[in-house]
């Protein structure tokens, strides 16, 4: 980026966001029985980011985070959840915003002290199904844009682990009290399936039959016909989601629940 | 506010602050079965207004919401639950902020632009006891200082009665999948009392008889004596929290749990 135009055109962006305020996407999806996150790698570095950015000054913030994905990685989604705001003073490492200018070549003294500033980031979650969304590409700033195993992190940005985790955490506590995301999952799959889901979200192993008598009497779970193509013995069934029953789950959530007054 | 040594001290105040950032507290208390809200009255006005305030540059936000608390209110409290961001564009109306700055008789230009500037909040929420919590006193910028029904709220400023209806609807959700507020009862109460205090956070009633049996069945009650000094015949049973099974059910959240593999 030594070419005087790109850097003051990037001069010129900056003037129109507001200082000290961004935006930082949790792209969540499931191949492989995997957790995955969409990150983007800095061009010229090792490191990787979510992808982020800042609020324009006339911006609602909800708004920016959509805008930000989609220059970013090119994925539009209408929906991100807000999940925390991470503000702590230290929350960015220098050493990290150094080599985010040295590889982006901005000698710029007005961009130095841009990205040099104090950040105060919202995080924005969402599932998505990987057979819906698109293929993501990396913007101008980045080398590459990937989903990579939650469990197997590159290094990353800043606090951006931090992030991960605490959107992690907030998928841990909604499943307890929600139905699985439907998103992550295919049309139709099995009782295995969605136990491999519950696993990679929860991070630990459950019980099978525990599992499969509590899932069939929440009552969201269709069963289909047996799984083609497997063993005619072992084949196992598969299932759908009942969309109106999972719905209603969802505004309501799963077990007790003393705004219901009809009994079970 | 006249007085030039309090001016000049509010504008290098303001210097130390991060620009465009302000933290929010709602703390909401409970009596005669109502839901209150802590407010201020804005001096030489009618529009009251959340405690709120601003971050120092070297200040971590989380904590900056437990001092602002403390100096505006003089409620001092450990703890405070993030639970939003508010960052619509247009969250602040101007004709308040031109009634606060009147108020404060401040005609000083950079305290005027402070105020005037585009603030993005975040909201904390407290449940406390009356009993515990001390008598909040107004600091130098409000005349009063007051617990308000959240049924029947004055003229607040900005978006402050959308940040308290998110801070309810927060506290809705939280109440069907978690215990609720242990903080916010005595020591001991009746099953009526617990059951006026979901109705004050659910907003609307709920069946006697399905309420007593879910909140027996779920473990978290000891059944005391008998209420004294109330008729023989109708004499309500008391109640207390279990403490151990109170603090589990609030890690583990109400009923349907895939992550329990152990039955029930």
């Amino acid at each position: 980026m030594h070419n005087p135009r790109i850097i003051s055109e990037f001069e010129t962006a900056i003037t129109k966001f507001i200082p000290g305020q961004s935006v930082d996407c949790v792209i969540i999806s499931y191949e492989n029985a995997m957790l995955k996150v969409l990150l983007l790698q800095w061009k010229n570095t090792e490191i990787w980011a979510l992808p982020g950015g800042f609020i324009y000054r006339d911006e609602d913030m909800n708004k920016s985070a959509i805008r930000v994905l989609k220059e970013r990685t090119g994925l539009d989604f209408p929906f991100l959840s807000q999940f925390y705001t991470f503000g702590d003073s230290q929350r960015r490492n220098p050493d990290h915003t150094a080599e985010l200018l040295k590889a982006m070549q901005m000698k710029s003294p007005v961009v130095t002290q841009w990205f040099s500033q104090r950040f105060i980031t919202t995080g924005y979650l969402a599932l998505v199904n990987l057979n819906d969304c698109g293929t993501p590409e990396p913007d101008i700033l980045s080398s590459r844009c990937e989903w990579v195993p939650v469990r197997s992190l590159p290094e990353l940005a800043f606090d951006h682990s931090k992030i991960i985790e605490k959107a992690l955490e907030y998928l841990r506590i909604r499943i307890n009290y929600l139905p699985p995301g439907r998103t992550l999952l295919p049309e139709v799959f099995t009782m295995k399936e969605l136990q491999k889901l519950y696993e990679s979200i929860l991070w630990r192993e459950l019980d099978r039959g525990n599992f499969q008598r509590k899932m069939l009497r929440s009552g969201i779970l269709v069963r289909l016909h047996k799984k083609p193509n497997a063993g005619a013995h072992k084949a196992p069934y598969l299932y759908r989601f009942d969309k109106v029953k999972y719905n209603k789950l969802t505004r309501k959530g799963f077990g007790f629940n003393p705004l219901e007054d009809n009994g079970e």
